[in-house]
């Protein structure tokens, strides 16, 4: 399968300073990077070689395969 | 798989300047292409071997295989 | 997979000189080609390896497999 | 995948001299045939390794996955 | 995928002398076999390597998998 | 694929001598085979290697997966 | 896959001496076996690397996946 | 595909001496096993690399993806 | 395909003694195995590259895909 | 295909001393292994390239793709 | 298949001390590893190339994609 | 299958300090990464090549492809 068919959701931030934060696939499980949004930004993001979960911080919008989900709600 | 039959999603900037930000795949994730719409315009974008994440700024309706979501509701 | 059966979409423009602007595939993203549309015409295309976007200006009705979306409604 | 497994579409002409013309898969995209129909008459076609993209002129029914659109409606 | 596997339709004449016209799958789209059906003849055909499209003249029924359309209608 | 997967389609005579004449695959297309069926007789035939098309005259009860159609009707 | 995995269908006799002719696959197409059913056999049978087609002659009710037609009817 | 995957039918005797008969795969279609079932017994039994064809005489139900047959019914 | 993902079926025994019989898969079809049930009990067993066909003597539930028949009712 | 996808099945004690009893893949077919469950206690298990049937004694609730099963009902 | 799109299950504890308990795959069925549960907690688990079979003790909820199962009900 | 395809599941944290703690896919069972998440916060994840199973402390709505438990609830 190529890589840009992988699984995706959807973040939408209803708050400025909203953490994307992915953590690294592999023995070590550790942040690698973070993707702040603003508030009414939407993240569009995969799973990757790199990136095997996703921690989201702050007030957003969270659509996945398994249905829609509110942070800090 | 070809790269040609990848996930993609919709994007209609509801404003000027709408940006949509490509993120890199791989070991380091920034920004590698922004493409700005004016209002009305639609874009049609896939994730492929160099994109695993998409920012979206500014007012717009963005569909996906989980449904639609406005930016900046 | 081959190419001739990756992802299409439809295009119909409303008005005169719609534009329908594929970007390319790869590490740059720029402009490739503009198939200007006249209207009531329609266009089919498909996404392939050089072409990973497509942008749409001025008046159409754009069908994808999430609905259908009209540019500058 | 055979390529005679690839995706098509279907194209009634409503009038004389509709044209259905084929435009290049690859780094240059450009017209390579055009296919006249005349009133009545009906088209079935693919997407093949030489055609990504297709564009209808002229008074037509056409006929694909995501629905059927009329041109110059 | 084996070929007899294959995409096809089916074409039913409604009149006598209609003509079913095989075009050329490849760098060249040219007429390449014309198969004639008299009234109420029925012909089921694929598309193969060598027909990548199909024009029917003459009052006919085509059955595609999007649906039954009438030449000549 | 194993070729005993390919399409099938089913044949019933509803008349003496109706014709299913098979025509070649590949570069020319011409008459190979014609199977006549006699009143109430039922033929279930596969696309080959060596059939991409198949005309049938007479009047006939044809079942495809697009549905039945009659000949002669 | 395995030839096991071929498509069937299921002829059940209506009388005595219905025949099920096996049709050779490939270039010649020819009767290569009959077998004969008594009033109320059944036959459960696939197509084959060496049976491309099967013709029903008598009184029987064939099941194939476009529904059950009668032979005779 | 593994042939345990292959397709299979259900048989259940209705009578004493019901036959369930396998009919050879390959370029001789012949008997080459015939099962004996008892009133009330049933048999799953599977097509196989050597096995493309069953016969079943006497009263029985037979389950098959088409729905259920009665034999001598 | 694993062989662990076959086709399975469940026999659940209504008396003492019901037997479930595996018979060989391939040129000789014979009894190779015998299990016994007593009243109550459960089966759940899987066709195998030895195993191509399974006779149910006695009063049992047999589970499979097409339904559930009662052997002796 | 990873036997770690092996198709599986639920069983649940409804009293002390459940059997669950594996018997092996291959020519012969005999128990390798019995796991006792007692009351209320919970069995996942897949089939595996050991283990191609299985059988249960003892008072038991069975979930399987085709439904559930009581034992000793 | 890559081992992480196995098969998983969920089991939420209702008790402290519920056990859910690997078996190990192969020639011999044995525990492999025991982890323990408190009340409330919930452990999402697959099968793997070493647990092909998993027993759970205790007062647990499991999720199954054949439905939900109380354990000690 | 590429591993960014793997299965995932979704974690939101009802109060401070919930820990999702993986263990370790193979012949050790053991935890190798504790992640904390904050009240509100959630936590996409996939099974990975060295993660078969996933445990949740604290409270927690947990979304799986069986649906919804709340652990602690």
């Amino acid at each position: 399968m190529d890589p840009s068919a992988a699984e995706y959701f959807v973040i939408k931030a209803k708050d400025n300073g909203v953490q994307v934060i992915g953590l690294t696939r592999g023995v070590d499980t550790k942040f690698h990077h973070t993707e702040k949004l603003d508030k009414g930004e939407v993240l569009i993001a995969q799973f990757t070689d790199h990136t095997s979960a996703v921690k989201i911080r702050g007030k957003a919008t969270v659509l996945t395969k398994y249905g829609t989900i509110e942070t800090d709600a």
